[in-house]
């Protein structure tokens, strides 16, 4: 049995439940690095994997004996068959963040289970902390970006569109190794940038724009997350004192991600220093960052969340004129013990490109 | 108000609802254009979206006076007004197959709703016949991945790696006006074919090799899906065997697939034809295709679904041998009222490329 499937059959039985369904893809592959439609079961001895035809080669070829997993193709399961995989089980835990009503009542009438118990993310809060090879793969898919981000500089000219920029975007990541985007790219410029989660658009790059980039990539199935906001040809006097806010913020957070830290004390630190400034934070502070681009904990002003070592999370304050511009920088940040350390490590100093 | 929300206001005033909460992205990017976090609820007199500040200025800048949707952010709303939204409420719809078992507590609890009704796949259901609109979008992705085809034919060359055809697909959609990808293309030569959702490898095109090739792409956020099997240098007679009765299939169903016709009854025949050969239909014959990649109804050997003009699904018949290779071919098919009319139109018949 492979140490992460060991790790939550203790953290089950410490629970007090005698089995386990694992519905989510991204938590199944974690445990197992099955990528296929289909459910985990971690029952009182063995392991299964529920899933259909299609994949049963597939997934079967992927594993060893060393796994212990069997794989079951759902539709030749009878219902007696089901019904036997919970055997003497009591209480069977389940993803209730990403169980739909839905499943949730089809698991406890296929599988004739008494009581389906909410287990509160116990998987996404183990991946929360990153092994070494996460590390590597996170840290490679940041060195990917950083790689695109100087290519960016030298590419943008006036007159191109923001969909011509993410799609150079997408293309870089493409040659140079990443696995592709790990989200669609935020390129918003002149006004657009004032909307934190613009789409690009056909506007065309101007001089005196402001261009926000918010960018990242897969490697390995891990992603990446890196904003910068960037000039063409002038930056007016308003910005620049909104940008150097922002990066002060920025720069002072990195340094509060260590062990030991909370996260709302983290934010409400940058929420304050905003205010004394006139101005909101709008959006969270960042957000841990793994296989999917938004994992737990975040950064909020209610996250009582304890900082620990190797947690992987984005540090990106924001400020946002409505109608105007907009300024948000954004590092992936890995935590330590006595500060953060960004994995993304792209200049974060006021940069005018000629265009 | 739209039309489209219009009609779902009647349609679960007939269902005795007095309101519903709409959380599918997907459903509410179809009732109102609006991609964004955040539900759609449709009270007793107002329409309210309920998302959060870095989306509130765009979803405003999208809607218009007409759409009478009032915008609310989530983390101004007070519990009072939440529960506000609902007062003289007694039945409120939910999506049970989208919303979690989580979410399901939460919306009791912060709204205090009393009683929240499955709906069933209210809004599925009518997403599956499409307005001249959508048909239109979709008709144009099928064309983009016909050219995409046609290319391929040409592109592909001993050698290469299915990851390298892959990336070439991806290529040709972003140059010729598609979104992008509907979906991760399959590009399986060899003995890969024998997996019908194979993923692309560093494997090198040989000759001799069977090539299946599924891919489609978006357009104004409407997918296209198509697959065909093609030949390097040679067919061998055991394989050209199988791919005639795939043919053979998948044209009947095209006929079969008209106003009135069962789904169960039009798989039964693709099944039982297989079967008296000597092979398994080991998947779905088909899936109904929109904004979403798969959506309802299904062909499948349990669908009691009529099929009613309008409705485009694709018919995608397959045989696999284990370890050997596999033959699939599929079309994007419009219902019509006698017949159906694929969408996707590329060449049907053996394709031996020299490569």
């Amino acid at each position: 049995m492979n140490e992460k499937i060991r790790w939550l059959r203790n953290k089950i039985g410490s629970l007090n439940l005698d089995a386990m369904i694992v519905s989510s893809p991204i938590n199944i592959k974690y445990l197992t690095g099955i990528e296929a439609e289909g459910i985990l079961i971690l029952a009182r001895k063995e392991n299964y994997f529920i899933t259909d035809a299609r994949y049963v080669e597939a997934v079967n070829s992927l594993l060893t004996i060393e796994d212990e997993i069997i794989v079951e193709d759902m539709q030749t399961l009878s219902k007696e068959d089901g019904e036997n995989l919970f055997l003497f089980c009591e209480n069977v835990g389940f993803e209730e963040n990403y169980v739909t009503y839905a499943k949730y009542k089809e698991y406890m009438y296929k599988y004739k289970i008494n009581n389906l118990v909410e287990t509160e993310g116990i998987i996404e809060k183990q991946r929360a902390i990153k092994d070494n090879e996460e590390i590597k793969y996170i840290t490679k898919a940041c060195n990917i970006t950083d790689d695109c981000f100087e290519y960016l500089l030298n590419y943008i000219k006036i007159g191109m569109t923001e969909k011509q920029i993410a799609g150079a975007i997408e293309r870089f990541y493409r040659i140079n190794g990443a696995d592709g985007l790990a989200f669609d790219s935020i390129v918003a410029s002149g006004p657009n940038s004032s909307m934190p989660h613009a789409v690009p658009t056909d506007r065309k790059i101007e001089y005196g724009d402001v261009i926000t980039i918010d960018m990242g990539c897969k490697y390995n199935g891990y992603c990446s997350d890196m904003t910068r906001t960037i000039f063409v040809g002038k930056i007016d006097d308003e910005i620049k004192k909104i940008y150097q806010l922002v990066l002060k913020n920025q720069l002072q957070t990195i340094g509060e991600m260590h062990e030991g830290a909370i996260s709302k004390n983290i934010t409400k630190m940058v929420v304050n220093d905003f205010e004394l400034n006139g101005y909101d934070l709008i959006h969270a502070l960042g957000h841990s960052v793994g296989l999917e681009l938004h994992e737990i904990p975040t950064l909020g002003t209610k996250s009582e969340v304890i900082l620990k070592p190797n947690m992987i999370i984005t540090d990106e304050p924001g400020i946002y004129i409505t109608g105007k511009f907009g300024v948000r920088i954004e590092d992936t940040v890995i935590v330590g013990k006595s500060t953060g350390v960004p994995l993304t490590k792209s200049n974060k100093e006021m940069v005018i490109i000629k265009g």
